[in-house]
């Protein structure tokens, strides 16, 4: 019995690629719920989606090689959904629903590949965009960043010694873990894994995940990665995105439909889904013009998930805009995705405590938090602001104002023309963003 | 190519023994230096070695399974040294010296075995006892200790699941590796690994020595294991221990010649050993009444190593014995190794910094620290103060009296007697004995 298994070793040493995206199930599931709904609905509208990088500082076309870039991408475009998976989708209850996914859509969904990229660098950073059809396009989201992010926490580790990268991964497991001590002195917390596309690697978002198995039990819902769902038994969490409103409001002809564009939004959703997966992304182009001019049907919804403004005061404005309508707060929820951590959620769970429902998708700082973890100090292992949003649709320039400007996204000009149509520009308060 | 190496995993999970020494190296340097002279002046000399565990609260014998102890102290007396170890004591330049040891000791050693054992179980406590000729039962100080807290390692372990496990060895790595950062921050320090005895495990002690040799580099100048000093090419250190002046005491025929044993073990060890190996280990009956009668050789020896007396107040007073008889400090050494941990390095390396030469012996708190390691809590992996001395020597009792009362072992009278012929009971101070 030998100890080094030779035949391993010199696979190891030769191989030519490490995917980094295995399976077109290593995705959020929020993407696969919106497809249907773009698949059903929208299937002749082009949406690009493209890679936009806020924190300038890191120059990520010196950080990571062009050619792995490629050879990961063209990679994905290689992935199927296998057998299992396909079967998987069709018996699995999401959400407390069976069948959530219509025999036609997995149909299609069987031939599903990733469409074709254009990448160029310009002044040390990457132009990945993904033009075409929307219901092709969208699917690259998580997998884009997923690549990069990974392929950027391997350039920072290529110079580490087997001992470096040993300290490294003891210090995150011992930080990680600490983490789960805090969060389980919380009493009916629930937090889920929403860390696909920042993650340090596959392998790390998987370790984490199974800490928070582990350390909350409970306490811990599920989450938004399906492989992971599916591989750990664990519940797929996530409803939908700012890509809807935006190409929604793009695509509008008018300044009145693009004003009443995010409640058609949910009006769409609502023909395919239901219950617990009726949840309102509000802040597309602010969270107060989205109140103020919101129908009183949207009142009747099971949450909000506040994504950009500080979760206190944004969640305080929802209770009070529910109290209004005559809704109780206590049957509600409230989803908090933004930029959370340890502090953060801790903060925000005693605020909120007896006063509504509410749940942590806690993402960056989950799955690609190794800061002071290098044995040697480094920057290059921080998580950086990564995102791949829609920019444009059918040919028309797709715009994200969010609650906190610096998270804007989009033409400047055709920005301005939002401001003035959705208004409330002061209600918008301006928050540094660190991932 | 399998990715689970079938025969591996069957092994693994059949087999009867994971033997914890598996070398006659696996021990300290200094048993090998006073093996050496023991075995060429003290050849007839019986000597009883018996373990004894100052920490009380902890019951060994429920902690640990008999035949499992038995089964391991077998396995011990199992094995030789091997040819490539012979070779390495032969050709091995130790403390700058080559043909440290005799071709004649050497060829003794070749057909070295341990010796029987004698264990019973009393009062939830094992009585564990090597008698015998000196030069076989000294040797089974260091394998003795290894073997039972490596089994209370194991045993406090047995119901940890792979993450559990996973989690408190990433926890005492970063632990581990934020002392390594401490240390690399004092200039010119010296430490040495002297954690056998007390290790975890023999994989965690070579862990840490690695995380030494990374961490702080030249600062860490060996270690007291002569088969991790073999594998990894560091330098194998230490000089000797107690036993010396505890069987030369015990076999004093008159109160003159026990007073004068001492400085006879000091002669004794002159004739076989020079330079850096010139230590004295003043307080086997008390510091005080060891320097009031040394004679004047003793100050020309290279240093002490003061093991039980406060490490600053203890360094002083043996400064002040070299500058009363006309030494300059700073071309003298002073070792400290008793139940050191960083904190005690930094403030002992702080205040005899620029004075006198220093080393760091670090044992227990290097090798056995996983206090809030666990997942859960438990005081089973916290370290205990497990010896194991000499208590008698051809049938008379052998004592130590220490500058620490709590760490005194011997019969009681005979400890009086002791005090009233060396005296200075007063200059004893009693300190809590952690490990």
């Amino acid at each position: 019995m030998a100890r080094t298994d030779i035949a391993r070793r010199v696979y190891n040493h030769t191989w030519k690629l490490d995917p980094i995206v295995r399976s077109l199930l290593d995705t959020d599931f929020y993407k696969l719920l919106m497809l249907q709904m773009i698949w059903g609905m929208y299937p002749k509208v082009d949406a690009t989606f493209s890679l936009i990088n806020r924190t300038t500082s890191v120059r990520l076309a010196d950080e990571i090689d062009e050619q792995e870039l490629r050879d990961q991408l063209d990679h994905a475009r290689t992935v199927r959904f296998s057998k299992k998976e396909m079967i998987w989708l069709a018996g699995n209850t999401f959400y407390g629903r069976k069948q959530i996914f219509e025999p036609e859509f997995l149909a299609w969904l069987a031939d599903f590949r990733l469409p074709e990229y254009e990448l160029h660098k310009r002044d040390g950073q990457y132009e990945l965009e993904f033009p075409g059809p929307w219901m092709y396009t969208s699917m690259w989201e998580i997998p884009a960043l997923a690549i990069i992010n990974e392929l950027r926490s391997r350039a920072a580790m290529k110079s580490f010694g087997p001992f470096a990268l040993d300290v490294l991964y003891a210090r995150a497991k011992a930080k990680m873990w600490a983490k789960t001590e805090r969060l389980r002195a919380l009493p009916d917390i629930r937090i889920s894994d929403f860390g696909t596309r920042r993650r340090h690697s596959f392998l790390w978002q998987r370790w984490c995940v199974e800490a928070l198995k582990e350390g909350i039990g409970d306490a811990f819902t599920g989450t938004s990665n399906v492989k992971l769902a599916m591989d750990t038994d664990l519940e797929a969490l996530g409803t939908n995105a700012h890509e809807l409103p935006m190409v929604l409001a793009a695509l509008a002809k008018t300044d009145e439909e693009l004003l009443r564009s995010p409640y058609k939004v949910l009006q769409d959703w609502q023909r395919y889904y239901g219950g617990n997966l009726l949840i309102v992304l509000p802040d597309a182009f602010g969270t107060a013009s989205f109140l103020r001019d919101a129908p009183d049907w949207v009142a009747d919804w099971t949450g909000f998930r506040p994504d950009s403004a500080p979760p206190i005061e944004g969640g305080e404005r929802i209770i009070k805009w529910w109290r209004d309508r005559g809704k109780n707060p206590k049957d509600k929820l409230l989803i908090f995705s933004d930029g959370l951590d340890v502090d953060t959620i801790e903060e925000t769970y005693r605020h909120f405590r007896g006063k509504v429902r509410m749940a942590f998708g806690w993402g960056t700082n989950l799955t690609n938090d190794f800061e002071d973890c290098a044995p040697t100090e480094t920057d290059d292992l921080n998580a950086i602001s990564l995102v791949c949003k829609v920019t444009e649709a059918n040919g028309r320039p797709a715009v994200k104002l969010s609650d906190n400007p610096a998270k804007a996204t989009g033409d400047k000009r055709e920005i301005e023309r939002y401001l003035k149509i959705f208004g409330e520009a002061d209600a918008r308060v301006e928050q540094p963003v660190f991932v």
